[in-house]
């Protein structure tokens, strides 16, 4: 035993920031999908990722908030290690003969999450973000029903970066295409020398396992991109909207894989 | 029109911190019920309230996560200043010859929680509460069946205060009687003078209307409480557990009542 | 003894979420003072408070980072009781023959700052406040010195409200006019009945004892004021710059003065 | 240009986490230093380092607050990117011939901070900082002069993990022997495999450049070490308290270089 999963690495590796896989994730996804502008996702891709063909300015604008528990499930009884919140911008590519999809720029706020997204290539800033729950009893929040609206907003750094508002028209059949494949991402860590260069640069793909999908409620959304002088949001804001739709989804993180290394990919 | 509910008054009453009521909440509910050391309570009652004559060391030691709104709904679109969690400790007290429930330590993590508590006579403090979550999907999380275990804490003061565990064994009718009676609270405000007298000093009661109850799941259930320079938990430290249960709840505040004023109620 | 100056009463007093002045204050001060346009400070004065006659739409933007602490000074041994920041807008009014200053809107970072305030009859809110500190070594900061610039931000409700910037010019003796009266504040607290009238309704006033001033450092300030649909500080948008300075204070709050009372003031 | 320093990459950069280095740090610090149990701070070293021979478990508990720019400084005008605390632990060891200086548990309250670290080779994780600040007017804190008494604390997952307390008795030149040495540092990050393998594995060494040292107030010190189901302060908690010091440092990273690589360093 190499003393945790992560560091700080001891004799027990209780300290480790991240226990070791697998992950469980249980929670509740709002999914809005709009076009940007003929190119932008295209400039966010380094090469050799290229653009899909079909709709390739496609983005999803995703706030999801999770529990998340390892093996042990201790996370579970002691919930401030356990729940959390994220938004994230998620775009299609073509690498290796096939589509992907992929995290351009995301916001968590947990450290946990945060550096397990490192570890899986998601580029995480901490922010703070809020959506709006469904009223499963009462009347302070909207039904999961024809008409039920719900916000949605991130920021960082004190600044509003992006607001988002859904309204349920109906349930639907498997919606969402941005977010349907296997992820592809970067891991990257410069050299401590600080001289250009990498001493980790690789592409790694993961898929979700035991993935359990709700209902999927979809409607109308409604998109705002606010400007920061840290964030290049601009680049992705919407052209034209597509929809959203909201779903409880539940699935286990269990390991990737290494597609390519080396110090540009 | 006066310029807002409550401070900072301006023509528009935009700025208000708080809406005025009704105020609606949609929320879970986790409920700990157990005795504390005998005369525990009663110290901890200003006269003329009086402890109730049946289990009069009983205490209600509660987590709840809610949404909440006024009546305008314009919250929950931006569930920034929707959603809040409380813990709090509710005791029964006896006053003008009926029984009634009282909060008599709560911590919020929301400045319009924590003043709209001050305004209904919650002797509120700001901190950091979490409580595990129901899995309606997935893996990551207790199911509401028998033997699904859910945690709870609170801090504050970068020092945790309590920690619950509670285990699921079945369904029940109307589970609790601690925090079942309308709420018998102090409103005060010391004199500006600080001459050891109050400005405001009344007892005032209120119960929620429209109240809306999902099945409660009911429980066996542990209680730590830890020591702070700046509370008092331990004269509430768990002597004989009771048990305790979770549900949903749903409600509307609407008014309260004011049972007497002056210097000192 | 009435078991602690604030709520929750006990019978030590301990767990009050304040204990009894003497406050003692130590901290650092930006103020940055312009005119708003006409009209723009009287629109927010209640009868029978109204605007001076010189300069009548003056405002100080005040973004001071304090050390505070009762006459035991226990907290600054526990600093997270200590420590907090605050961002307020000030304005001047006429009542009762003579001049005031008067706190219009302001944001704090910590409950027992929030709660002193609404003592003292601050208007206060909770949010995310920044200030540059001066560098007393190294190079990761301004000097106190002609050139040294500093920014000053804040954030409620995930949303930035204001931001300023100010530019040492060099120093000067008693800077500032729009804060330098005692303060007047109304001290208010809604009926429990959510009937229109308020159950504490007083003007009061209070002056800071002790008070111990730095060199001031003068200069030019810009101000940014944003909007949100929770404020409104729109109105008291600058029209004119007038300047800023930056220095160390420090002072005692013992007690104020009521000055008037009932419904409506 | 490769698009920013760090993730996410973009062809401006402008998003990237952190700007590439040099960073610039001003700030306060408070050393304690005491020594562990015997084979502690061994106990904590992974092979090929080995403990020092001169008192080979002592240790510093190190608290600091930094205000930190990059090269543009733009940092400084918008402090919410500048200003963190910190806490952490530092030994001592033996590695390539020469003493090191290494630190084993650290937390911060920024991401940038956060991700600067782990970039060092700090197993940084998310904390809560307090650390009284010195009264340079007014009465709110202690002076910088005997007799003057500083607390300090760290919490994470809502417990309380260290608190210390330190009291001037006179100024001192260079105090401090365990943070005295370049850092050595371990940069990991797992295989995304999740294989017990990493995929980045080095050793690396860093020392400040530019280092600006205040006066040095020296002084008695105690530390009380908590526990904690995710931390293992237990390891290092206190048999002998050596002293501490408090003083004022500025310096600067550029680099640092990189000594060992491969699966096991």
């Amino acid at each position: 035993m190499r003393g945790g999963f992560l560091f700080p690495r001891t004799e027990s590796g209780r300290a480790s920031l991240l226990p070791a896989p697998p992950w469980f994730y249980s929670g509740e996804m709002l999914t809005i999908e709009y076009e940007a502008a003929p190119g932008a996702v295209a400039s966010l891709l380094p090469p050799p990722l290229a653009p899909v063909a079909d709709r390739p300015d496609a983005v999803a604008a995703i706030w999801a908030e999770w529990q998340c528990c390892s093996a042990s499930g201790g996370e579970l009884l002691d919930p401030v290690r356990a729940q959390y919140k994220e938004c994230l911008l998620v775009v299609r590519c073509r690498y290796q003969g096939r589509d992907w999809s992929r995290c351009v720029f995301i916001w968590v706020d947990s450290d946990a999450s945060l550096v397990r997204g490192h570890f899986q290539g998601y580029p995480k800033k901490l922010g703070e973000i809020w959506m709006t729950r469904p009223a499963l009893i009462g009347t302070a929040g909207p039904k999961l029903a024809r008409g039920g609206t719900f916000g949605a907003t991130v920021a960082a750094g004190s600044r509003r970066l992006m607001e988002a508002r859904f309204t349920i028209s109906g349930e639907a059949e498997s919606p969402g295409f941005v977010n349907a494949h296997p992820m592809l991402h970067h891991r990257l860590m410069p050299r401590i020398e600080a001289d250009g260069g990498d001493a980790l640069h690789e592409i790694v793909s993961a898929a979700s396992s035991d993935v359990e999908l709700g209902p999927a409620y979809v409607g109308d959304a409604t998109l705002g991109v606010f400007a920061s002088p840290t964030e290049e949001l601009e680049t992705l804001a919407p052209a034209r909207m597509l929809g959203g739709f909201w779903r409880r989804v539940g699935f286990t993180f269990r390991r990737g894989r290494t597609l390519a290394t080396g110090a540009q990919g």
